[in-house]
C-alpha cells in the first residue's frame, strides 16, 4: 500500500520502519521538504520523503504520528483535498508538556482529538489507535509477554477493517484488537494517557500494556 | 475494623456489605438518619446506619462511596474533625449524567476529584482506590479471570497499606494491588472511566477489568 507517515518523531519513525519492512511503499511527511531527520532516514530505509501535502497526495492511508497539539495544523497543510475518501489513521496524543512532566492531556471540551479531525476533515475516514502504548509495542506486541490489546474505534467500519488488517500485520492477533465502536470511542482511548504515563513513571519501562480482562 | 461507608447508592451498599461479612462494624452513612434504603440495609445486615456526620464520628476509616458530583458535600457534612487523622479510602468517580448517557468526567481542571478532597480536608488521609471497575468486581475480583488489578495511590504511605490490606481481603492478592504513588496518581485512575464506560457498552457485561502486563 502507498502509505504516508505524517511526523518526523520517534513514532512517525518507526511506523514508517515498520511499514517499509512490512513491503509498503512509505513517504515520510515533515513540515518542510528538506527535514534532515526525514532525509536520514528515508537514505537508510531506501523509501521516501516530503512536505505533509507532498507526502499524503499520493497515498492510500495517511497516518497522523505528529504531536496531538500541532495535528490540526498538520493536516490543514496536508490539505482537505489529499485526505479526501482516505483511510486516516491518527495515532496522536494531544499531550502538552508545557506547565511540566507529566505533561496534560488536553482533549476538547467533551470530545477528542480524533473527533475534532474528523469534524475538521469531514472526507477522511478517521480511524483512531495505537495511541496507548509506546511506539516499539505498537509495531511489536510481543514486546510485553500476554494478551494486551490494542484500541481501535472509526465512524467507517471499511477503514477500520484496513487499520485493523495492518495492526494483523504487526502482530496483533485479531482477538486482542478491542474495537470501541464510533469514533468517540477515542475519548477514553486519549483520555488513559494520565494513567499510562504514570505506570510508565512506577514501573521504569514502556514495555507495558493494557489488557481487558473478562467473564 | 470500625468503618463508616458514605453513601447509600449500589457502591456503598455492596462495599458496606462485603465489610460486614468480613466481620467489621460498618455504619452506613447518608445525608439523613431515616434514609430508608440505609435503615432496610442495616436491619438486613445487623449493621448500623446514621447520617454522614453520626457514621464518620465513631469510624476508624472512612468511605467515600457517595457519587463525584456531591462527594465534596457529603463530606462537608461529615465535618473535617471526622476526619482529622482518619484513613478515608475515596471510591468515587466524578461523572455527570446531565448530558445524557454515558455520563463525562468532570475532574477540575489538571487535578483529581481525590486531590480536590484531600485539599479540602488536609488532615485526611486520603486514598484513592477501587474507581476503575464495577462494585461487584470490588469486593470478590475472582468474578473476572486473570490477573486483572486495582490501582491505589494516596500520599500517606501508612494510609496505603490500610487500604491494602482491606483490598487482600476483598481477594485481591498483593501482586495485582498496582501502587501508583501519591494522590496525583488519582488523575489516571479517574480519567480511566470514559474507557470503561465504553467498554462496558461493547463487552454488555460489568464483569470486565484491566490488566497490566509488562515485560
Amino acid at each position: 500500500m502507498r502509505i504516508a507517515v505524517l511526523g518526523t518523531g520517534e513514532v512517525g519513525r518507526r511506523l514508517a520502519t515498520a511499514l517499509v519492512s512490512l513491503g509498503h511503499e512509505v513517504t515520510l511527511g515533515s513540515r518542510t521538504a528538506d527535514h534532515a531527520g526525514a532525509t536520514a532516514w528515508a537514505a537508510e530505509h531506501r523509501a521516501a520523503h516530503g512536505t505533509f501535502a507532498g507526502a499524503a497526495s499520493g497515498a492510500e492511508l495517511v497516518v497522523n504520528a505528529t504531536g496531538g497539539l500541532v495535528s490540526l495544523a498538520a493536516l490543514e497543510a496536508v490539505g482537505a483535498e489529499n485526505l479526501k475518501g482516505k483511510v486516516l489513521l491518527d495515532v496522536s496524543n494531544p499531550l502538552d508538556p508545557s506547565e511540566g512532566m507529566p505533561p496534560k492531556v488536553v482533549t476538547p471540551e467533551g470530545g477528542s482529538l480524533a473527533e475534532q479531525i474528523q469534524r475538521t476533515f469531514p472526507e477522511a475516514r478517521v480511524v483512531k489507535s495505537l495511541n496507548t502504548m509506546a511506539n516499539a509495542v505498537m509495531v511489536d506486541p510481543s514486546r510485553v509477554p500476554g494478551d494486551h490489546c490494542v484500541f481501535v474505534c472509526g465512524d467507517d467500519p471499511e477503514a477500520k477493517a484496513v487499520v485493523s488488517g495492518l495492526l494483523r500485520s504487526f502482530g496483533w492477533p485479531e482477538a486482542r484488537i478491542v474495537d470501541l465502536g464510533d469514533l468517540s470511542g477515542a475519548r477514553g482511548a486519549e483520555l488513559l494517557l494520565p494513567l499510562w504515563l504514570r505506570l510508565y513513571a512506577s514501573l521504569g519501562t514502556t514495555d507495558f500494556n493494557f489488557a481487558v480482562l473478562k467473564a
